[in-house]
């Protein structure tokens, strides 16, 4: 299972690097393998389009049984709204036996999780220092989850001060959720919270903005974008938002160390 | 700011390497620099103890201004809990103007992030699965946050079902929050709710748990330590832990796509 980060080569670890030269079988989406697709050379390639993710899983998951080197990949971390959960669930539900590569035990085939920069990291790189203090990551799709879960998980992240991270902020099919988070955010926060919009970070097409909870609509957003909604304390600084690391002022950081 | 990930140099984005290879002057925390020295070699290396933070973000930016070309570093991603903010900071307070290095304007120095496989992925990829689904970061340093704030937010993620992702669960001078945390937690979840616990990721001494809410303080837990507790729908499989994609069961993960 590799992670592939933001954008490939630079943002990619080396593990990962390593185990797509090592793979026999490269599977993945579509347009994330079309991405990587000059680094590939002597793999098969079992590509497949953005519905077919079960599918995608279980032939990756027929190639290592069948004792091949499968990587199957996925863009920022795999392990953060990834595929990583997938192959898991689909393994224990056909009773198959997995473990990590040091695993001398027994087991139908290794699995190995590489991690990568996720999506949140890549956005909150290009915004300044958003995540200096705690925060909640919320998915906007209700393809999977009750959308008044969502909506309930959104007031209690913003009852708590928690910088908000949004993943999926919209698609072709769902544009009111991001709306529909503004007017509940609009109830306890501050019209001029910073509001941080990255998308499509370190690839084609990026485009990073500072902006407000107020003017968040005004904004280009898309399935490939991350939101970052500030706490109480966050503030922008030339082209940045920065949430300082405290509630307390116990460090000083004006006074200047050449003096 | 250089983001150094879970450990060196395997984990560490070939931006950050080169970002630390084209530097004049590393700057950072003894003990990560002491990981990343057989790397290095023309770089002036200015490293210091973990209480003077302030005094090493100040001292890379008085070089910075200088003309010299910096890499502090910062190990996971430094945008996480990490140095990104208080460089920012220390910026603002100093009436500074900063600007990324595709910035064209008159600026007293470029300054770029670049992002880091966080501690709480790295986390991740060795527990399994377990963010698969929403969840929120939180810290349990009460040193610049107050202890209720700390607390009023462990209570509203377990109310909205997020999974949790606890960082500084303990230090020599602080041993009772994790176990003030457990309490706050088994008042509304099951004690049977998996919980991982990682020490020190990808580094030596590394150690990884999956045990319960019922029995997580009978682990070993330091200032390295990440813990993820899951949300109502995580469950154990092996070695690993695993949160669902979802709520809903739209999808069969059971069929075997070779037949």
């Amino acid at each position: 299972m590799v992670s592939l980060g933001p954008g490939f080569p630079e943002y990619v670890i080396p593990r990962a690097k390593a185990a797509l030269d090592a793979a026999q079988v490269v599977a993945g989406y579509r347009t994330y393998l079309d991405l990587i697709k000059p680094f590939l050379t002597h793999q098969e390639i079992l590509s497949s389009g953005m519905k077919a993710e079960v599918k995608r899983c279980q032939a990756a998951i027929d190639r290592a049984r069948a004792g091949q080197w499968v990587a199957l990949v996925s863009s920022g971390d795999a392990g953060i709204y990834g595929m990583a959960g997938l192959v898991l669930e689909i393994c224990a539900a056909r009773g198959l036996k997995v473990g990590p590569p040091e695993d001398n035990g027994e087991v139908d085939f290794h699995l190995e999780m590489v991690p990568g920069v996720p999506a949140l990291g890549a956005a909150a790189a290009l915004l300044g220092a958003p995540l200096m203090h705690d925060f909640a990551v919320i998915s906007l799709s209700d393809l999977l989850t009750p959308w008044e879960m969502i909506q309930k998980r959104v007031e209690l992240a913003a009852a708590g001060d928690l910088v908000i991270v949004l993943y999926n902020p919209k698609s072709k099919k769902r544009d009111w959720q991001l709306g529909a988070v503004r007017e509940i955010l609009l109830k306890v926060k501050d019209p001029a919270t910073p509001v941080g919009i990255v998308v499509k970070a370190r690839r084609e097409g990026q485009e990073v903005t500072v902006t407000t909870l107020a003017e968040m609509l005004m904004h280009q957003v898309d399935m490939q974008t991350i939101v970052i909604v500030g706490n109480s304390q966050t503030f922008t600084y030339g082209p940045y938002m920065i949430t300082p690391r405290g509630y307390l002022s116990k460090y000083q950081v004006g006074e200047d160390s050449s003096q």
